[in-house]
């Protein structure tokens, strides 16, 4: 679980990955040679992007006859939401309980 | 700014440096020592991982003394939420379309 935040970490860690994503998420399913087009890279170096998009379950790909398609897994990018949800709750949980130590500082010391 | 996005997710992509943020957002800044007790791994290669979380703007930290105090950057954690949240609505929206696109399937066709 811990290892596979890591790969998704790791794909979204690159402009022409998140970009992919965005276009599967906006476009829907995708041929690769679609996928490629709008990025000013060598079709090997696109491929290695989806190749590690891949690995990280952010996406899927099938072979119909000479065409490759790409789905995004929605479950995998909500695996990195969810991981950045509980942070910002732990967060204000923090903020809260400084909040209320500031409230209980402001009616002063017990008489 | 994808630039930084880049190096935000990329410091997100390892188990001792999402432990460093979560431990930071749930407990406050903390010292350097503190923060790597909990980790079996030796210093050297902890303050390398502080120094990654660092360059990202996840984190800063300051010396004071011979303690060195580290701190979380809320902001940078915010910026890969929010593009996180961003890609959840394009995929809510391209749902919400898809359904329409289906109730007017359903409808039949126009007599």
């Amino acid at each position: 679980m811990a290892n596979n935040l890591d790969q998704v970490f790791s794909a979204m860690a690159d402009p022409t990955r998140r970009a992919v994503i965005e276009r599967l998420i906006e476009g829907g399913p995708a041929p690769v040679s679609t996928l490629h087009e709008p990025h000013d890279i060598a079709l090997p170096t696109f491929l290695r992007h989806l190749k590690v998009l891949e690995a990280s379950g952010l996406v899927r790909s099938e072979k119909r006859g000479r065409v490759r398609t790409v789905h995004i897994e929605a479950a995998a990018v909500a695996e990195a939401e969810n991981w950045l949800a509980r942070q910002r709750r732990l967060w204000e949980r923090r903020l809260d309980r400084l909040e209320a130590l500031v409230r209980d500082m402001e009616k002063g010391p017990k008489t």
